[in-house]
């Protein structure tokens, strides 16, 4: 069952940007928290809302095309379509798929039973403890790119880690994925937000990889959101005719705050995510058979006082298990939850929340975890130190799945017992010799010194510690290498699409 | 399968004493994390342990007398024991109890699929934002027991919330005793620490709830910790001879840090204390057949820096998950983890730690929780602001366990479906109207307002919301009624005592 690992420690500089293994192969069982009847029931109603409810295609003719071509019944633009057909046109997409990093090394099996991190996406403000909160920019992106690049629990850098406000709105997707080709080598996400922006990002990954690797493999995927309820739009739409139709991944992510773009009521939003992800998932099986295909889940509760979403609450965490069971059902691979809060700074109530809301994404099975680390304040803001704080705990959360409870002659150490007598410890004894650099998680922030030493060491809280590692992460950054002709292809790429496209600030 | 809840809301000063419900009634499955062939090859080993290793019962001659008269291969004071007879003596232990409280809305049923937490128990430090680190003395006893009286999310009191370092430690138990009697109409713990003072407990037990209930109920129970490894002395021994020969309930918990205590190993932690509980469950079954048993594991990782105890970390959470499944297969009540950090205050890093550590606790169906709330510093400091934080999130693992997934026609909101329009809101349709205000856990000390609002009100992170609610709440805080008779006969049971008892200061 559960695998011995014999992993590099992460013990300096050099050791920064190596991972402890490129992404997780599970060995923990999954956690299924419904019974039968109950998924079945679900089940049921997934199909109730694809047959009956239907769900709208605005905006995008083409995709209502594909859909009646298809022979769906299209109807305006709602489309309503039979659950047997759409399940085995969900069935045409991969259980699992591996998207390439330009570094093979780091390439990320998405699906089954693996599972891969990445950071926050979207924010538009960015906070540290020096300067304080304040709108993202692209310095601050390039310094959380290469942090994203350097964290040994990050097996993937996602794209938008925090907006750069300072470059225009129509420019800002090839400085962003400029930054994640040359300033990292692991995998990364493309840009979404309009179909010539995600065909700047093809257009960019297949310069990176060649054409031929892009034509044989996943190298770059996009993450995009329904407009629950029920309302697919064309950024989805055009997201997937681009991905999909160069063989690349999707990501398709129902946001349902339950109560306003769900029923308030887990189960039901749980449903009409189902729903929602797998039409979405038809469509791109009918845009090109087998392409690699994430469903999405994200789903928060609400303060009752003020409307405002709610994380790490009971509600999504339950969410998370069932929605993981789900999945799995549907042999699709998931993303889901992430380490997410509602507080504005990197307090306890952060870091409840955070864990609360990863602890049950990673048991969930969530196949590819946007927003594992770096959340504040509902997603508006990108924490330097909350970064580097969650991405410590993720590698927690990687030897909890990788190993699960190793068993075997070693671990049950009978040994020990012919050397420490009853009272006696086991300090000194062969077994621990043998095995004790190996036997517990190092994390980085975490201070388990008695209070003097601590005191001593100016009483530094977990912040503080936090707001120390990422700088000296960032003072022991080294780039990593880009063949020279690349580089300057991806360059030329940029200067060029900056002049074709007009400046423009929203 | 989950049941759908219409538990009363906190609202107000006179609903804080009342909780959701008594204790935990999990409809949750439970999360078995090894395989069949594992937890075999686990038990073999627990069964090694208890006939070949054998465990030493010292300093107690009565203890080795029981053991020699029931037939057990007792060799200078080490008991080996046939695993079978173990087993089968603790068989007799019953699967599930119910502790009674003196206000009988507030008895708790431990084991099975009921959990019930409770406070840290132990430090001797205390520590709150207006005060900072100090000793703990009877008036921060007297206030954390008002508190965990108060606190909804909390079942039980435990007993030694902090120690009340200003009472000769020989009267201690006395003073603690009555506090937890009569300040808090919820179950709780008695002393162990010296036979004298477990039968004291149980002496003030039956003052409180009259010889006739505690003849037929367990009224009160003990909590002890074995020497590991593998040696039991006369506190556990007695302990359970005062307690379980009066028909009480004892918990019996090997303390085993990993490498130091045990070996380096979780899976050879997890079997070893398995056998050390086990044997102690043996013996108090040839004490008395049938005595209420809880079967302990308390299992901490170390810094290989310093050797320090660590908390929240992946090897006491796989542990969790693996102890809960053994404890389960044994048919025996199970404690184990808690709200566990090292951090010496409530930072993030004391709310990762005790976050990851509870979530495992309660998805591992542990079915009594000491630690559960205020645990700071390896258990060395009990926190005022933590115990209020920690005790909010309980509420959230309450809904999770209590709840699961509620899946019936009320929470599949068809209706919800012809209301809204693809693309529209749930936010007045009926479905949400008649649902809203029991839809989602309304956490007291999360703040889920926009940053300005926040900023507004002063920019508090969680632990200033922490001090500011435990002082609101002794402020709000009303004695439940005591028969003025009982209360005089405790009275004089702690008079009389204390002036036969000489003070002793260690």
């Amino acid at each position: 069952m559960a695998r011995r690992a014999r992993s590099r420690r992460d013990t300096g500089a050099a050791a920064i940007a190596a991972p402890p293994s490129p992404f997780i192969r599970r060995s923990l069982p999954f956690f299924d928290v419904l019974d039968e009847e109950t998924v079945v029931k679900l089940e049921g109603q997934v199909d109730w809302i694809l047959q009956e409810v239907g769900i709208e295609f605005r905006d995008d003719p083409d995709a209502l095309r594909i859909w009646r071509e298809a022979g769906a019944d299209v109807s305006d633009c709602r489309v309503k379509a039979p659950a047997d057909w759409v399940r085995s046109l969900c069935a045409k997409a991969p259980k699992e798929f591996t998207q390439i990093a330009r570094n093979p090394e780091r390439s990320v099996t998405i699906g089954g039973r693996n599972q891969v991190f990445a950071p926050i996406y979207g924010a538009p403000f960015v906070r540290d403890l020096e300067h304080g909160r304040r709108y993202g920019d692209l310095d601050a992106l390039e310094k959380l790119v290469k942090l994203a690049y350097m964290h040994p629990n990050l097996h993937h850098t996602g794209l938008v880690i925090v907006e750069p406000c300072d470059i225009p709105v129509s420019h800002r997707h090839l400085d962003m994925l400029y930054l994640h080709m040359s300033r990292s080598d692991k995998p990364h996400l493309g840009a979404i937000t309009e179909m010539s922006r995600a065909e700047d990002s093809v257009a960019m990954a297949e310069i990176l990889h060649g054409r031929e690797v892009m034509d044989k493999h996943c190298v770059i995927m996009g993450n995009v959101n329904t407009n629950s309820p029920l309302l697919v739009d064309k950024v989805v739409t055009q997201a997937i005719r681009v991905y999909c139709g160069r063989g690349q991944g999707i990501i398709v992510v129902p946001f349902i705050l339950s109560g306003a773009m769900g029923p308030v009521s887990t189960a039901a939003s749980v449903t009409q995510a189902m729903a929602e992800a797998m039409i979405c998932c038809a469509f791109a099986q009918l845009v090109r058979p087998g392409a690699p295909f994430v469903l999405g889940n994200f789903l928060s509760s609400m303060s009752l006082k003020s409307g405002a979403p709610t994380f790490g609450m009971p509600e999504p965490v339950i969410s998370n298990y069932a929605i993981g069971q789900m999945a799995r059902r549907a042999g699709l691979p998931l993303r889901c939850g992430g380490s997410l809060t509602a507080s504005k700074i990197e307090d306890a109530q952060a870091a409840y929340e955070s864990a609360d809301s990863m602890h049950s994404t990673m048991l969930a099975g969530s196949n590819y975890t946007l927003h594992a680390a770096g959340w504040l304040e509902g997603g508006l803001c990108t924490g330097f130190e909350k970064l580097v704080m969650d991405a410590d705990r993720l590698g927690s959360y990687q030897k909890v799945l990788d190993h699960g409870l190793v068993v075997d002659d070693e671990s049950l150490a009978r040994d020990a017992y012919g050397e420490v007598v009853p009272g006696g410890h086991f300090l000194g004894c062969g077994h621990t010799m043998r095995n004790y650099t190996e036997a517990f998680y190092e994390p980085k922030l975490s201070d388990s010194e008695n209070v003097e030493s601590w005191e001593d060491g100016g009483s530094k809280d977990m912040r503080v510690r936090a707001f120390e590692r990422w700088n000296a992460m960032l003072e022991q950054y080294e780039q990593p290498e880009l063949d020279v002709a690349t580089d300057e292809a991806l360059r030329e790429f940029v200067a060029r699409r900056k002049r074709e496209i007009p400046e423009a600030w929203y």
